[in-house]
């Protein structure tokens, strides 16, 4: 199998989800393990990071390790999405990997029971390449010992370091060398906490930096190698709107993983990733895209971005400080250059589905008509475009449409939560497309 | 050599233009290259593309080859711009790669007679270094095959995996090996669509994504290895003002080649390369640049981001929603800081000449002058900059003469049209500059 | 010693400062030099280079290596920052090579005792890793002529090529390997004007472009290596604003050095680097952030972009386009998403404080509290916000306070200056902070 095509269960992640394994002072210090293993449908996470390094204090770690044995020998077997631990670890502290040595050897002890349920582990704070090998390494041992496949235990990193990031270049010419087990490697993270501190970079207000070049280079590192990428944490909790926003300009660059916090982000961030409910128009107003709100079948606008007036024999339009005037026809280039249609995954559907029948019957490339219309200022416009759609299209489409089959095909416990939303009818035809 | 220097004929590429290679159900298949490869001036471009991949049906491109053979031995002779075919190949199918060698030794057995006006072939979906290396070796066969010179056929690739980004990073060590012939690498092209798949990206809308990175990247191997960057097709043809606005961005990052999907485009690259005929005065309006109208040798702004009244005594400007209140020397250098002025072809030439004569009388710095008159609700301001001179400015504004004079040597079919826009007078001094 | 932690004297450069070493029809051609090594506190830099290189006339860095020599040998004892001088190099040209070699030969020579207070040399122009072995091996060869300690002289190199962008990547591999002393490797100093030369990059009005890429990879590389990153030049001298807003921006980034043109610019970097002497809150004013004023205690905004008013039982809130009929509890939430703080150093070092209480009575954990009072069209908002602070916040918060205790540590010349803007009682506890 080439590298680049990925070799785990899951095609997609989209959601990632940390849970303390220890919390001092409850009654049952494994509770928050307990309570978020037993999510289902979009409340959980296509793989849920029981998180035995950050997110649980250094004192708690070795009840913690104690604790994902307990809870995930009991509970596992039901639990609809992977289960890859985080343990400790850090390219500067030999003690720390050591540690991380003896929390995977108590987690993954088939005696106990956990490991049948446990897909990998999360191996944080990883360096140079060297530093992966010492890992996978430790899980090479641990699977000898244990008498478990050779590889059959995934590793993913957290990306939270410059030499991590050069490192990810290397993966294609190291994954397969006879000396490791690379080829177990699953995701690739970003923590951008930790990157920031290691990048010595500061904000004046102490939000995290963008971190635009980090994201594409891990994006690209999954594509190249067949892994899966992930983003960091987002940690405004309350702010939903913004949690999208990332996750759009994530999508963008090829990461659509998001790493969760709370169970309400899991939701945002399983339904997010995939296409809208239903489709909607934006328009550019100015600098920025609004989108337009139905009202009886019109798509308006109601800012004060773009204006719009009938004149004598013919219209004036301004947008921004931008004023022409435009017969109909040319009104029509206009209001269709200044929009765009966000389609729906029943929309997706619809249009691979006739591209679909159009090659069957031996054509190579049709054009797709959308129209609408669009009301500004109370005067209306009726627009229609047509989209050539060819081979390339068609794939580029199949992104989105393969990340829903995915998710379809791995997520049993989402099929209901899925229906509610799309309709019986469009899932079942989407799982139907490109086959 | 230093591997930094290019080796081939052309050091510029405007414009990189495909067509297909032959058209179902058209008398003759082969009628779009026999249009393509008889366009003249800006028409041409500086390197024209049969393209046997993408553009034609997968049941066409026997036919295509044929076609290329049939077309280029006739006419290539009297073709202004490089000739590259583009044929199959991927990284991940070796069928795909052995259909690839047979289209090139089709279109490059000297018996047809096409091959001695062919300047190289375009490789697309390219992997890993070690993938681009069979693709050079196959090269290399049918050099060898046909008598031709080792290494004569140029070699270029299409980036659209983040593989073949990765790879670009490894060319200044792998080129020059005595086991490859990756001296013939000519262009790296971006092929934005493809890319979009392979790293999984999506937007809303099925735009394609700005790839920011992936382009830095290119232009920065291109730079690194003496090679020649493109940038990927623009899809949306009717959008001019779109296409311009790419090229200026990409040539901020030293990506000045871009691809055309139509002989408008063709021109609207080959000119847009270039300086402008005439040069025009930006004025920074709040968040945007915005350009300033000349008006009986006024310069007007005519927005209303930006306002200014006088006052007893002084002025009051406002910009968005600052306001300052300031004497007259004072708004001078408001506006001077608020304006920026964008050379011609012609005021570029006369500046170069300028400092040629002062490095000669020994002077290593001089100041340019450029004053205006702007006028903003009315009121008129005249503004008056020194800019210092020294080699490294003269150096940097060498670039756009040196592309203008690459031109200038390498399309004669092109003199008239160019010596239209910026006068005779104009073009023979801009092709004396830094001689 | 691990290859990422920092090896040099200095684990922050904030300032870069480049003075010409001989300038041609004075009566002292060294006087430049005289000048700015007897500058003291914020008008002397972190890292001062006499520079051989660009900034004086080919004709006279004979002159000029002479000149540092007798400059540094009577005043180097008492400059407070480090002395790095640049000399000449080119990766394409092998005579100015040896002239660079030539000129260390002489600024070196102990018996001229300039070399005991000089820190290391900036090598310009260096190209991929093997170049910068080149003059590695110079230094290596004058340590021993010179019978000083291999390795002592520190090396920093200006990246302004493509290949020595892409070398950075290597330096992890390289660095520590027995045939060379690139330990001794200090700056990565990016050099914008002959970057943008050799990507061939032309931005309309010939300004520089951006580079974030770049910067990206500097600074990361940096990181990787243990070395320090420094932006190139800011021409514009006098804009004052936007030296401060590209030096945010590279924080952001992690690339906390600053080259420094003139003595201004010294003085900006050198305290612009460090945190403000008040905290200030910021305001989500549509697309842009807003500085709110303070007036008697109470945070104003006075842009038209957001609008309040009372209504019935409520209010309205517009920002941009976008209204909202709250309540007040709502409307704290409103304003509350809106706003951010920008903490002083004072506020820091407050916070820092009670976290390390709170950690010592076996918290990991605790709310910071920031409250005020936000007027907005008369209308007065309270808002409180309670921000979870852990071992990663505090972390993060460390690299300032660290290049403040940096800062203190290497320049006395700087105490008073320091205690003046922030106070003797915040110096002091800023020094004891994280001990």
């Amino acid at each position: 199998m080439s590298i680049d095509e990925r070799q785990h269960a899951r095609q997609f992640v989209r959601t990632f989800f940390t849970t303390p394994t220890a919390v001092e002072g409850e009654d049952d210090s494994a509770k928050m393990l307990r309570g978020a293993i037993q999510n289902r449908g979009m409340e959980a996470p296509d793989v849920w990071v029981p998180d035995n390094e950050d997110a649980t204090a250094p004192s708690m770690r070795e009840e913690g390790a104690e604790n994902i044995v307990e809870v995930v020998s009991e509970h596992g077997a039901d639990f609809p999405g992977e289960i890859h631990p985080r343990v400790v670890w850090h390219r500067d502290d030999p003690g720390t990997r050591h540690q991380g040595l003896q929390q995977i050897m108590t987690i993954a002890d088939p005696e106990k029971g956990a490991i049948e349920h446990i897909d990998g582990f999360v191996i944080p704070e990883v360096g140079d390449i060297d530093d992966w090998k010492k890992a996978d390494e430790f899980l090479t041992i641990v699977e000898n010992e244990y008498g478990l496949e050779e590889g059959s235990i995934a590793m993913s990193v957290i990306i939270e370091s410059g030499s991590a990031e050069l490192a990810m270049e290397e993966l294609r010419n190291e994954m397969g060398k006879p000396s490791n087990n690379l080829q177990r490697l699953f995701m690739l993270v970003n923590g951008e906490v930790d990157y920031t501190k290691d990048m010595r970079a500061m904000t004046p207000t102490g939000d995290l930096p963008p971190w635009a070049e980090l994201r594409h280079n891990t994006s690209r590192a999954a594509s190249a190698a067949g892994l899966i990428s992930v983003d960091g944490p987002y940690d405004e909790i309350r702010d939903v709107e913004g949690y999208h926003e990332r996750m759009t300009e994530n999508r963008e660059k090829g990461l659509i993983g998001m790493w969760a916090l709370t169970p309400g982000q899991v939701v945002e961030a399983n339904k997010g990733a995939l296409p809208p409910e239903d489709g909607y128009w934006l328009i550019e107003a100015d600098d920025r895209e609004v989108e337009l709100r139905e009202e009886d079948g019109v798509q308006v606008y109601n800012g004060d971005r773009i204006s719009l007036s009938e004149t004598e024999g013919g219209y004036e339009l301004t947008v921004g400080n931008n004023t022409v005037v435009v017969d109909e026809e040319e009104l029509e280039d206009e209001i269709l250059d200044l929009t765009s249609y966000v389609p729906s995954l029943g929309d997706i559907v619809d249009s691979m589905e006739e591209f679909e029948a159009a090659k069957e019957a031996g054509r190579g490339a049709i054009a797709m008509t959308r129209s609408a219309t669009v009301s500004i200022d109370g005067v209306e416009v009726d627009i229609s475009s047509d989209r050539m759609w060819d081979e390339a299209t068609y794939q580029a489409l199949m992104v989105p449409v393969s990340l829903f089959q995915d998710v379809y095909e791995n997520r049993p416990d989402q099929h209901e939560a899925l229906a509610e939303i799309y309709s019986e009818d469009v899932v079942e035809r989407a799982m139907e497309v490109g086959n």
